[in-house]
């Protein structure tokens, strides 16, 4: 179990991209450049999608020609097909985060693509990127369980894994995207994947849909998984699961792990400090629990009575 | 890792005791004979305690007399005092559970007592107890921290526990009562515990304050409990907590556990049911997650625009 741990903030894209009200470019910015000086290591700050499909991202290039670019941050752009990847580079994105769904019907509902056709996309995108000043990673949805289909057989991420690994992809992420993982196959799928795969970046994306996030990401560490996606205040969920609630929260995930003597990097002070302006930039209450509550180290007035 | 897990509902004691308004005692009672059916091994219905301290438990020897007492479920009630303990065996309890806090600041708060004087205490109750057909409990309060004095030292509730376990008390119900614990400190807490006393009926009574409260019931059974208190709902807090949200939600804890393969005896359809009556009787929304996103079973139709 490794003691230092590394946190991607996805609020800005994940988050974003499905509130009802289009987030102003400006607050999107100046998020982004707070979260920039909490010690994060990534910051996924937009996708660059069809302004079609995701209406709410469609200010991606004006976020990353605004963003403050802080020493030691990676700025991820989502991206899915070759003209995302050119659009982002040509903002200068550090890391390219290709998207695929594991399962067909998911990846056709969200992409309009299956598996087999994500991955012959990817092996262009990837020429695309050769030469370019970026990392790139790949995001597989529904790698735990699909809303349509239901079971995602481990070997099929497994499989899809290889081949990721195989265009020569930097890191791979296991996208739990409804929330339907639990401690025991976050378990099973990471250590498999590691196994596999020792060179790749495996990094864990959670949601909290039913209050397992934080369990799936303890269940993650505890096999060797270093690298988090989380969003600030826990926004997020997927416009094709309605009910389901958001990414597994940030600052919640900083201070378990921070609580555990898990080195996070993070400022957990500056962290809350940036969560606490989320209700007012998303004009509704967010679902992170530390905010409210406080640390573990808070303390209480004795009440009076107990003299 | 066991693959067998017993909870203890306490919706109806320490959800109910916080509740602002008073829940009527047919409405007590109804909820308890519905979690009756659901297979859960014990139901906290009550606590004998002074009504001027807990006014929402006034009624609780109308409970203990109006429940149904179904087959191979033990109900329990909270006991502070020898006067307590007289009143619940009067009502044929199946389970006295003793409650003290390893914080004498916490225990002089909500108890009126140090814990030097619940234990002296305790074994008067153990005497009053003795020959009675009913098994007993001690839950150490703030186990894991206080929300006044902070950190409490590990070894104070292994001292705490020893003391319990020799005067003859069957179980000890390590208490995270404002939600200050991480899975490290409950895996090595826990594990001590065990360790020390194997004869002892080890429970852990956790709360969701920071979010927390699923991951640490997975390290605690990663090291061997097998007993959980949680609330329907996830009702519950602490009056001297303000912001500390509930107990961890049994309903939730039912679904991680099953989805883990791990048997916790309770038909998890049935109490999601159950569960689902709780707002109309408490009058407010409450945390539990999977009551409304479904479990991960649940499917969703492919959104029409996707064929």
């Amino acid at each position: 179990m490794k003691n230092r741990i590394h946190i991607n903030d996805v609020a800005a894209r994940d988050g974003f991209q499905i509130e009802a009200e289009f987030v102003p470019t400006g607050d999107k910015i100046a998020l982004i450049d707070a979260l920039s000086s909490t010690g994060l290591a990534k910051i996924e700050a937009t996708s660059f999608t069809s302004p079609k499909a995701i209406p709410n991202l469609r200010d991606a290039a004006d976020v990353m020609a605004g963003i403050r670019r802080a020493p030691g941050v990676a700025y991820v752009a989502l991206i899915p097909n070759e003209k995302g990847v050119e659009r982002a580079l040509a903002c200068g994105t550090d890391e390219l985060n290709f998207v695929m769904s594991a399962s067909d019907s998911h990846g056709r509902a969200n992409l309009h693509m299956s598996a087999e056709q994500s991955l012959e996309r990817f092996a262009r995108m990837v020429d695309l990127a050769a030469g370019a000043d970026a990392t790139t990673n790949a995001s597989i949805s529904t790698a735990f369980g699909c809303p349509f289909e239901g079971d995602v057989a481990p070997e099929r991420v497994l499989e899809i894994t290889a081949r990721i690994a195989g265009l020569g992809i930097d890191g791979v992420t296991l996208c739990d995207t409804t929330g339907m993982a639990n401690p025991r196959q976050v378990s099973d799928l990471c250590r498999a994947v590691r196994e596999q795969h020792p060179g790749l970046d495996l990094t864990l994306h959670l949601h909290n849909t039913r209050g397992m996030g934080l369990a799936n990401a303890l269940a993650g560490w505890q096999v060797g998984v270093t690298r988090f996606d989380a969003a600030l205040g826990g926004l997020g969920g997927c416009p094709f699961a309605p009910g389901a609630t958001g990414n597994v929260c940030t600052e919640d995930l900083v201070h378990m792990f921070e609580q555990m003597g898990v080195d996070t990097g993070v400022d957990l002070d500056a962290l809350l400090a940036v969560a606490s302006t989320l209700p007012d930039i998303v004009g509704h209450a967010v679902p992170g629990q530390v905010v409210k509550a406080g640390t573990s180290q808070r303390r209480y007035a004795l009440p009076a009575a107990a003299g």
